[in-house]
């Protein structure tokens, strides 16, 4: 984790910021071990070029950072009767950071927290360390990638306990409680909610499993996803009750190989974001069906369920190996039925290796 | 639902506001009824002082936007390949917000929304709508109230049914998943982590449950909520395994008392947070045990499981009748226990109520 800090510090002398400020999230729990869900009480770390981080937090969660964080930091504890506008006044006053220019993070950072910081960091200019930090993040070390095939592991072995369970006429959201119970009993938390989308429900891209029952000749799309120790996994299938219509059954193949593609793109050498959704989308446009296919092929993963690299037109960086991120392509056909298959990928020194290996042939279920 | 877009415009007149900018949380549900998980995909819904509310969303969510809010919205859609940028700013050129005063939400919306707002309301100024909107939210009507009070009844009828199944031995998570199951057996989410803190454990009013067995001569702090139709409940019990020291009885006999104060101070006309909180506290300072109550008495629930009003010094407007909060006293000793005990309160017209009626008296529990 100092290596981390370390690794941040050089980033940011790059790109000419004279210090970080990170609040709760994936970052802080990136750079520091921190997990604080302080929500609406202000909480910053710090970090200057040079010298020691500093954490402005409640005084109640001092204690458990301690205990928690394997960094060094400089604490700036604040109580309920006190406020926080003294103790980051304090810690900005002693970083130096008057008329510096401060990293913060766009996707995270409230506005109420950046107001606290202008308030006290006299003269200083903010910019987005968010690009920078997801860069950081977006390749993942050994460890890393222990963490998430073991998230993988336990969200293709619960995904296999619960299609077992599936019988026609079962709700959806029976289903899902089985699969999220699953993953529980496994020691693991869902990293989101637990998704299972039967016949014309599976046209929603983030239905919500609800109270219809499973009918012959469904499609059913099943989404879900596994924490271990801080990073997440993320599959979808799509399965088949009872006898498929023929028409469905080529939307099922059509999206099989689009997802086929787009891993063959990932492991192609140079392969990016754009490259990969382009590989995909090619063979769903291909088949006739494009103008239903409407999201990217996929997202970066790792401490965040969707994280950056995005696989999608624009992003034309060549993603560097230990990038992880998800193949999904779907199509969606409204008051009829969705299909979607998705992988989880990471990029390698000689291609790219699917995480997720949860067989892609139409799954017959229910019986 | 319209009924608050009519109050919220009156209370934006009043305040100079020329229209809101409203990013998915509870503010845009309760102004327009939608629950939008987006993420880092830019949602926003703006309400102009007259005419129509726009919502910028992702393209694959109108449909599920449309069919969710009773809101007579005007939709502007975005894909992936497009990003949100010109769907933001047909809005606001069509809203006519350049050179205008927006209200904001500065403890939900994030820098990034800020910024893409900033870039396309040329002119516009900001300033912070989260106390107008907390205001309006405060104070519940009949159906909120009910929604809350079934919140309630579930989160006290599974805190029964989890202390019958306690033993000594068990560890605090198996306890605080009993506890989770019962919740949803009952059709509600939890609201927050269910939490089980057991002996020293319970110092941390933070803890996260973990694989401490209860022993004879724990204290332990039973704090969950549960969440019905969006609405939240938030019930802290602290109880005992076998014999107790005497010193520790001590110390829960005089959270018992501090909790009945803070309740008796909310029905005393004119309470304010301040005054809720300054009774409570009277009692633990008197009892020697002032430094060990190391947080305010209470937060406002409804929606959001910490909302306006704090119960904490400083806040000295009169509650209004409808208002929702918690009490919840707490001695923390670190090493040895903590004790909390934490009620639902509602003003009435003339007094307070207390949602929650499970049984105060110390429980012995685990045989």
């Amino acid at each position: 984790m100092t290596e981390r800090l370390t690794c941040a510090r050089a980033v940011m002398r790059h790109h000419g910021l004279d210090a970080l400020a990170v609040v709760p999230g994936s970052n802080l729990r990136y750079l520091a071990g921190l997990e604080l869900q302080t929500r609406l009480r202000l909480t910053l770390m710090l970090v200057p070029l040079d010298g020691q981080p500093a954490l402005v937090l409640p005084a109640m969660e001092q204690a458990r950072a301690m205990a928690a964080s394997p960094i060094d930091l400089r604490y700036y504890p604040w109580s309920d009767a006190d406020g926080p506008d003294g103790a980051l006044a304090r810690a900005v006053n002693d970083a130096g950071l008057a008329g510096s220019t401060i990293g913060i993070e766009h996707t995270t950072m409230r506005v109420f927290e950046l107001r606290a910081l202008e308030q006290v960091a006299v003269e200083a200019r903010f910019a987005d360390a968010t690009p920078l930090l997801a860069g950081m993040r977006a390749v993942k070390d050994a460890e890393e990638l222990a963490a998430m095939r073991e998230a993988v592991r336990v969200i293709e072995m619960t995904l296999h306990e619960t299609l077992a369970q599936v019988r026609i006429g079962m709700l959806e959201r029976e289903i899902a409680e089985i699969w999220d119970r699953a993953i529980r009993a496994h020691g693991c938390l869902p990293a989101f909610e637990t998704t299972v989308a039967s016949g014309p429900n599976g046209a929603n891209p983030h239905h919500t499993s609800g109270d219809r029952a499973l009918q012959d000749g469904d499609l059913v799309v099943f989404d879900g996803g596994a924490v271990y120790q801080g990073y997440v996994s993320d599959i979808t299938r799509t399965c088949a009750v009872g006898r498929l219509a023929d028409d469905m059954r080529q939307v099922y193949d059509l999206v099989l190989a689009a997802n086929a593609a787009g891993r063959a793109a990932a492991g192609t050498p140079g392969a990016t974001g754009e490259s990969i959704d382009a590989a995909a989308r090619r063979v769903i446009e291909t088949g006739g069906y494009g103008p239903h296919f409407i999201h990217r092929t996929g997202h970066g993963i790792g401490l965040d369920i969707h994280e950056p690299p995005f696989i999608v037109a624009g992003n034309r960086v060549p993603l560097p190996a230990g990038t992880t991120f998800t193949v999904e392509p779907g199509i969606y056909l409204r008051g009829v039925c969705g299909v979607r298959i998705e992988d989880d990928v990471v990029i390698t020194t000689n291609g790219a290796e699917s995480l997720t290996t949860f067989p892609r042939e139409l799954l017959s279920i229910g019986h």
